[in-house]
Parts: structure tokens; sequence; C-alpha cells
């Protein structure tokens, strides 16, 4: 058969093809993401998994005058590719390609821009009252996992929805796995339904008639195929339709054709329905349909084999630290939980729920309740360590301040992903977190320069006189220090580190986190070039070590703070309010993320952007000593 | 009969009560609550329905071993006054009285604080869970409002108890209303249910068997009773049964006889259960029952004949203004539309929605959906004013980052209640939002100094040069600048207003928001005793009015910012950041909330507190100018 998905240059091209044509063009689909993620690393479980889903939404409705909202966004990729962007999507993820995740401004087809969990209904619904209210017939359809679904503004979409009685389409995309198994009543009441006799008959009836060719089909198939959709089971329709939406389900979600069906019929309902269907994550592809968990973004791999391809090991990742020392620390002090919304193994904490499973809590896709989760801990005299990567930790700030802080509960937050986070770009950038929590009372707020300092900070805030805590540390790798088989080192809150001071210092230069080493390296060559500095790790944006600063503001003409985050409002904001308050005769000048939201790019690129790297930071101390 | 209320000092004293004692002991506080908020204002009208709630609650369960966690917590007066602080209540909500909301530091018996709504389900199982794992056989009731059920966090807390099987009990507390009428499709069912035949026959059954004398007791109508609240209701089981709870109800919550009978069998049974109990919002206080809205938190009243006491009313509310203003703009563009999170009247929006109702959106309690609804609308054409008090707005931060800021959306953000906010206190002051908005791209973020210039504002936000905009305003009343009939002013943004100069000045005064009114006030005095300052109305926080910045950094040696908000991050943050940038040699002091939680007083009081009142920026300005 001729190649199909060549020709498919936006979805007008699939009006036309036949069932066999489009089950074809989902292989080839699939082939073609397999081949392009092996060397330009991406979500590819998902999106294999979703690649029927798209292709019979982009048949059957008229995008994008009907429009799409894929929660999440990396289930999308086959929506990419036969919305105009099949030679873009050689260069997903990368600086100046095309985003991993849907986007308004790369096409008309993107309807609202995705990245983080559950805000699809919410989008679709404010777009189909807008079209409602300007007189347009459109369609309005939402996408979301099942562990997207248990975040609670998919609930409060749902329940909006519902009461206001609109006409959207939300597709359950069942596949029992978030990136992690799934967890919670909802997804017990789930697998009830996927693992019932009912479904697991109609699915063996579908595979049998299909047969070994899995092309022959008949008109009769298709009728009963869309009469099964239309059952209606019990144990969970009526968790939907208290919430006012009518439940259609579950249908095959890997079965483009019984799709196609069933969206056709439902295009003519009106009112606020929800159609279950059963996806395979990594379906089609043996290797990622064996370990989900690993192939929810599972980097460089061999697309022949299925072998992952590792990068270059030398230096121990920080979630490997966090992890290790956590549960190094949860054997002497039988207060410490773990707790994570649906990140166990991408925060490390993994690695204690392998140890002690009863002591670690994985909340499902809920930022919010894990951190309020964790404050009732903390009230009930646990030591709850509580891991959320920066971005998402955006949707939990009113609980580390209601909950948490206000109530001077200690609770020890493990921030992971913070600063620039590279391909998965703008979205999961944790750039906001230092500025945001600076100003919450009863907070401590702490960033490591390497692997041996968060072990320590994660040790010494189990003391007293740490209250809640924060301790931010970024994506990947440290920088060789050792730290696994060292005896831990005490850090009282608030105490900067002096790292490097010379006599006839002009120039200092206070970094939070780990571009310590970078101002090392630039550091370094500013003294070959007779520039000397005083170098300070903060370690501390609250509370700040004011001794460290009237040092050297004593000392230098010049100051230069470096952090990995925004450069209003935190490491940069604090010093430059404490030298204003103190009519400081030094000059002030910072580096960190500017003004704007920084798309995707490898981290070392997006450092170069944002003007922090080696480089600039040698710059700007060479500038600065001249004055 | 004695009086029964005097002798209770702790839920100790309960635990011999007969049920016709209870029912004089609930008719008692009943009495004392609608005396004591008569003089001083609170939420009389969710209190007045948990009042039986809150007495079985104490005469079944062991508390403070066992934990009662209130969701808001501004129906928890009579679980305050029988556990000790019935003397105390008399100063609820005053500054050095107790706090209109359960506090952990006021009571052992209040559990976990709590102000904001729908964190009270992931706090009791966080309590469970801790003190299963500490070996306590101690019970958890979290109880919760049908309209606080709407947000997405006490979804987050059932799924995840479901889940676990924790053994805790959730009383869904129905009365049908949040503060204005409760929205969304999960109200719809739970009317279903209580306006529905069964309940409504079972409900007159009890009434008829209690007659007259309501005191009237059998044994045999406890038994009816108990059999009853253990049917099962089909529209809403299965809601709750699909996330792992076993639902129980409805109950009669203001049968306290009926409760207590129900509760003691609940104790005994294991695993997630949730207890639908139907109450009344103003329960045996006739003006609170018949007008709700208005009886959830009246002010002062006459508790005799319910007239309330209206307060000087020369100036316009900002609410008002708001209000108005958006109809009249909304009159001229079909585009706007209006969007609340549950604060229709609150907010001033009823008056828009009063007049166009279909252009106008309560979603709940659902502070994140609200704003990524908001976002969808504007995605889809339309100019949405989304109306959400400032300290609620940290429940949607990361909405506002990623589906707002970061697609670049137009959405009007009208943040009410921002800055102290009086009595309601620590989980109500509105004091974040300048310092945690600010490092967001594509935001502006402004405050009038009066009513005309929120009005402005309003209508200055509809032009295109203005992105999504935040504009943030007090509780409260204006200073009485005319503004309901004039013809509106278009302000560009990020530019300052000057409202003062002096030729000699020696210090600049920069505020944001209505404390340019007691700056003015400061400003005379300061003149009058020879110090000339310039003073300018920033109007905004970003863009920053650099220009200002440097007429008054070429002209003063010190500069003084002034702002309803913490001092660090927000105006004092930014001007010191641009300073110091700058190498100003001009010396700046900040006036602002400190770095600590501002307990409950009345705004003058709290001003007073945080060093910020019109003395305190005379005297501020007084020593700036002497250096």
């Amino acid at each position: 058969m001729a190649n199909i998905l060549e020709h498919i240059d936006s979805p007008a091209d699939l009006k036309s093809l036949s069932t066999e044509e489009l089950e074809q063009l989902c292989e080839e689909i699939r082939q073609y993401i397999i081949r392009c993620c092996a060397d330009h690393p991406g979500h590819i479980g998902s999106s294999l998994g979703a690649i029927e889903i798209a292709v019979a939404l982009h048949k059957v409705y008229d995008t994008p005058q009907d429009k799409i909202v894929w929660d999440v966004g990396h289930q999308a990729y086959a929506h990419k590719i036969i919305t105009g962007r099949r030679e873009a999507f050689m260069h997903n993820r990368e600086m100046g390609g095309i985003s991993g995740f849907p986007k308004m401004s790369e096409s008309p087809y993107d309807s609202f821009g995705v990245g983080h969990a559950s805000t699809s209904i919410s989008a679709a619904l404010g777009l189909a009252v807008a079209d409602e209210k300007l007189g347009s017939p459109a369609k309005h359809i939402a996408v979301i996992g099942d562990g997207a679904l248990t975040g609670g503004l998919a609930f409060e979409g749902l329940n909006n929805a519902g009461g206001l009685k609109a006409d959207i389409l939300v597709i359950l995309n069942d596949n029992q796995i978030s990136i992690d198994q799934s967890t919670g009543g909802l997804h017990n009441t789930l697998i009830k339904i996927t693992t019932g006799k009912r479904y697991n008959k109609l699915k063996d009836d579908v595979w049998s008639a299909l047969g070994a060719t899995r092309l022959r089909r008949s008109i009769q198939r298709m009728v009963k195929n869309a009469k099964r959709a239309f059952i209606k089971t019990s144990e969970v329709n009526s968790m939907f339709d208290s919430l006012g939406f009518r439940y259609f389900g579950p249908v095959d979600g890997n079965d483009v054709e019984a799709l196609v069906t069933v969206l056709s019929r439902l295009k003519a309902i009106k009112g606020p329905k929800l159609l279950h269907v059963i996806t395979t994550k990594g379906a089609g592809y043996k290797p990622a349909e064996d370990n989900p968990t690993v192939w929810h973004a599972p980097g460089h791999y061999d697309p022949e084999t299925g072998e992952t391809i590792k990068q270059d090991e030398k230096t121990a990742r920080y979630q490997d630290v966090f992890g290790k020392t956590v549960t190094r620390l949860a054997h002497e002090d039988r207060r410490i939980v773990g707790i994570t919304p649906a990140m166990l193994s991408g925060s490390g904490l993994s690695i204690m729920n392998a140890e002690m499973p009863d002591r670690v809590f994985d909340v499902g896709i809920a930022e919010g309740h894990a951190v309020t989760f964790s404050a009732g801990l903390a009230a009930g005299g646990m030591l709850p360590f509580c891991c959320i990567y920066s971005s998402f930790m955006q949707r939990a700030y009113d609980n580390v301040i209601h909950d948490v802080a206000l109530q001077n509960l200690k609770v020890i937050f493990c921030l992971d992903r913070a600063g620039l986070v590279g391909e998965d770009g703008a979205t999961h950038h944790g750039v906001f977190d230092l500025a945001a929590f600076r100003p919450v009372p009863n907070l401590v707020i702490a960033s490591p320069r390497d692997e041996k300092e968060l072990a320590d900070l994660l040790y010494s805030a189990t003391f007293d006189h740490y209250p809640a805590t924060i301790i931010r540390y970024p994506r990947g790798r440290g920088i060789g220090t050792p730290w696994e088989n060292e005896p831990f080192d005490k850090i009282l809150p608030g105490r900067a580190q002096l790292l490097h001071k010379e006599a006839d210092a002009k120039v200092a230069v206070l970094s939070i986190g780990p571009v310590a080493d970078k101002c090392r390296q630039a550091i370094e060559e500013a003294n070959a070039k007779g520039v000397g500095v005083i170098h300070y790790d903060m370690r501390f944006l609250k509370p700040l070590d004011t001794d460290a600063l009237d040092d050297v503001r004593s000392k230098v003409d010049a100051i230069l703070t470096v952090e990995d985050g925004c450069k209003e409002g935190g490491l940069h904001g604090a010093v430059a309010e404490y030298l204003a308050d103190n009519k400081a005769e030094c000059r002030l000048e910072g580096l960190g993320v500017p003004d704007e939201f920084i798309s995707q790019g490898s981290r070392e690129q997006l450092f170069d952007y944002c003007g922090y790297n080696t480089k600039d930071i040698l710059n700007a101390i060479l500038s600065l000593g001249k004055n």
C-alpha cells in the first residue's frame, strides 16, 4: 500500500480515507513517532497510546473550527503530525523547533496551550461558552487521561460544565497509568470496569472478529461496535451522571474504526457527554507497552531493539541524592514520611518506596492535596517530605501559605526541576518559586550548590530550629561532590558559605543553587584576568544571610547575584531590598531569568539565552570590576 | 429548665446530658450566638445551621483525641463555644480576642486551622494517617459544606482517602447555599435528593412525630431514625462510591437526636464514610433563614427584630464601583463576561448579573477553574472579567501563570479584598498578591487609589495595549471621589500620577492603592512641619514607571514606598531592585506588612500594628527628611 502519511498535510486530507486507510495511517504515524523520538527524546508512551484518538477526532470533527483541547498535551504527537507539523516534528522539543506540547502560537489546531495536568475541561468549557455567545456552531472536545482526571481542577471543570449543561465532549483516555501507576478511589473504580468481564468480553469479541488480518471489516460489525459503545457501565456512570454528564463507554481507544463510529454518533448528541476509552500506553511498540513508566519519556533509544541509550552517568542525579538521603534519614526517624503527587520515580521517592512502601504516599496528580495532606500529617506529629516539581508547586501556592506556613506546621518541601528544565519548555521551567515564596512568613527557603549540600540540607531541615522548609534543586546531575557515604554536616538556617575570597576583591558574587559551579569557573577566569572576587554560596534565600551581605558591601564596589530563577523578586530582589534599605554604596547586578516566558531548548542553550551561563557571569564580573 | 450552657466548659460536660438537655443546649447556644453576633459581627448564618452537628459530634466522639476538622470554619461557632471558649466568644474576631475560624494555636480542640474552603478532607486524612502510624486509635471527622465540596481540593482528598481506604468520616453539611446560591452539576444532584419525595416524606414524619412539644422522644423513633439514616439514595451515592466512600443519608442535620444516633453507629464502621446531612442556613432564626445571603455575614443587627444596622454609607464600596462599572462597560462591549467563584454578591458582580444574567458565570467555589475557564473564554474571543478575592487568588496562582499569562490571553482579574481585610484575619488578608504576581511575564498589575481610578482602570484595561491585567482593590469604601456618572479617563499601562510636588522636597513618597489617601494626610502634616515631599501614586506595580523613579531619585535624598501588602517583593521590592541596579544614591524605606502572619482586628488597628497608618507614614517622612 502507498505511504499515506506523507500526503497528510492537514486534517482535510483525512476526510476521504477509508477505514483501512485510517488504520494504515495510524500504523505509519506510530512508526514515525518511534523513529523520530529515538533521536529526539520525548513523551513517546502517551503519544503512542493516543494516535487513534487523534486520527479519529480529526476525521470526524471539523478542526480547527471544532476545538480539541489535549490535557497535559504530551499525548498529542499524532495530533501535531497530522495538523501540518509532520516535518517540524523532527525538531520536536528543540530550541527553535516545535514545542512538545500544544501551543496556541504554533498552530490554529492547538486551541489551547497545555503542559500542566487537568486544565482541559475548564478550557474547553470556556471555548464552548465563547463560541455559543458569539453564535458559532463549533463543537468542543477535551481529551483527558485517567491520571489527570484526579486533579481537582478537572472535577471543578466537570461540575461547572454539568451545571451549565454545556455542549461539550470529554474523552477520558484511560490507560491506568499517569507516569507511575495511577492511584486513588476513582482509579480503583475504573480498574473494576476495565478488568470486569463485560468490557473484556466485548474487547475479545472485537479482536476475534478482526481475526488475523485486522483489516477485515463489515457494516455489521460497525453497527455492533456502535451499540456497544452506548452501553452504560453502572460502576462509574453515576459518578459522571452526578456531575451532570452522560457517560458512554468503555470503548477500545486503540481501535480507530470503533472510535470514528462512536464519535460520529456523539457529535449529534447535545449536552455534557463523557466518552470513556481504554488505551494502552505505548500501544503498538512492545518495549513501551511492557514498561510504561520507563517509556513515559525514555530519552534516546534504538528504535529497532527498544534498548534505551544511557547518557553519561559519571555523577549522581539530584533525584537519586534526594531519594537515597531521605531513605537514610527515614531509617533513623520513624516520623519521616514521603508524599508525592504522581512523581514517584521522577522525584526519586521511588527509592524510599522500595524500602518502606507503607511510609510513602503517591496521592495522584493532586498537588494541592499533596501539600494539605502533608500539613495534616505534620499536625498529627509526622515529619513529611513532600516532593513536587517546582512548576507544579505553583498549583499548591495557597496550600503552602494557608495550610502549612500560617499554622507553622513543619513540612519539608523538596522542589525538584527547579530552574530551567530544558526540552519540556515554558510550562515546565521552575523559575517562579524563589520569588513567589520569599514573602511567605514562617518558611525557610534553601537551594544547595551540589550533591553534598543537598544531602546536608535534607538532614539539617529535620532539626527543630527549621520551620517548614523549601529545598529546591534542578533536574539532572550534580558536579561529582562525594556525598553518598559521607557523614552529614549540619547547616544552620540562613548561613551562607564563603567559597572564595581575595583581599583586593572589587566584585562579590552571590549565588544560590548549582549555578555556584558556573560562578566558580567564571571567577577562575576573572582571576586570571586580574579581577579579584569574593564568592558566597548564599544557600538560603530566606532567611537571608545579612552578615555575609554586610561583609561584602564593606569590601567591594559591586555585587553580582546569580540564580537559576526569575531575576525579579528572588535572590536579586532580596539583596536589592537589603542594599537599598541600608543605603549601600555598592552597585548591584542580577543575572537570572528575564521577564519573559522561556521556550524549549537544551539547558545549556537556555542558560545562554537567559544570559547566566559561565561566559555571561565572567563578562558581568569583568564589566563590574572595570567600573 | 436550668441554664445548661453556662455549665458547659468542655465537651466532657456534654457526656451525661439527655436528649432533651442536648436540645435545650442547642437552643441556648443558638440564642447566645444571635446575641453575641449582633454586637460583634460574624458569620452567623452558617454557624446557626451547624449547632446540632457540633453538639452531636462532641457528644459522641472523644475530642480532642478524636479530631474534627471544620471546612472553612465559619460554621464552627458552636464548636468554639462548647470547647472552653464561651466567654471568649464575646470577643470573637476582635484584635486580641479569638479568631472567627478554628485555629490550632487557640485550642487543642481545633485540630487544624482553616479559613479557605475545601481543605478539611485532605487535612483530616493527614491526621488520620499520622494517628494510624503512631498507633493511636483516634477517629477523624471532616465537616464540609456542599459549597466547599465543589472545590477541587475536596475531590482530591476524597479520591485519595477512598484509595487508601482510610478510616475517616466526612460529614457533608448540605444547606444548598455557599454564600450565594450553590451551583454546578453536583449541586443539581443534591437538590434532587433533598427536594425528592423520599427525603421530604422522612422529614415530615420526623416533624409530625415530634409534634408540638418537640421534646417528646421514644426509643421507637430513635430506632426508626437510625434506620432511615442508613438508607442509600441512589442518585448521589454512586458518586461517592466511585471514589471509595460508603454513602449514608440524608439525615436532618438540625435534629440533634437523629445525629447522635447516627454518629454513634457510624463510629463503629471502619473505612471511608460520608454522611450527608441536610441543614438550614440560619436555622432557628427567622430573619437569617429567610435571607441567607445577607445573613451569611450581616454585620451589626438588632437581635430582637432582625433588622440589620447600616453603617455609614457616605462613600461607595469598591465592590459597587466595580459592579456598576463592569456593567456599564458590558453594555458597550458584547465580548465582556463576568466570572466569579462563589463571590457573586461579595464581589459586586451581582449588579451585572441582575442586568445580564446570561453573561455572568458563578462557577462555585473553584478558583482554579474560574481562571482557566476565563482563559478558555478569552481564547474563544471573549473579554472576561474574573473576580476573585486576593487571598483566594493564591489558589489559582498556576492557572494565572500557565493558562493565562504564558499564552498571552487577555483576562482582566479583579482582585477584591486586597490588603488587610480586618476581622476575617490571617487566612483572609490579601497581602501576597503584589509580590507573587510581579515576576510573572505578560501581566499588568495595577491598584487604584480611589473610586474614580478604579473605574478608569477597569475601562482602560479593555483596550488592546493592555495584556492580561490584575486590578487589586480593598474591602470597603472609597474616599468619596465622584465616579458614577463621570466620563472615563484612559490610563496608559505603567504610568504613575504625580499627586504632590514641592520644589525643595527631601523625601519622595511612592504609594500604590488607596493608602495614597493616608499618604496625602501625612504629607500635609509633614509640610506643616516644614518637610517638603514629592508624592506619586504609582498606580502600576508592573510595568513600573521608571520615569517617575528617575524623576524623584534625581531630586530627593530618600524614597518612602507605602503599600497595603507585604513589604518583601512588592512595590518596595520593585523600587529597591531598580534603585540598586542603577546605583541610586538615595535611601529607601518601605512601609507595608511585615514578615509575619497578621491576626484579626479592625483594619485601622491592623494598619497601626503593621506600621503604615497615617501617623506611621508621617513619622517615616519626618525621620527620612531629617537625615
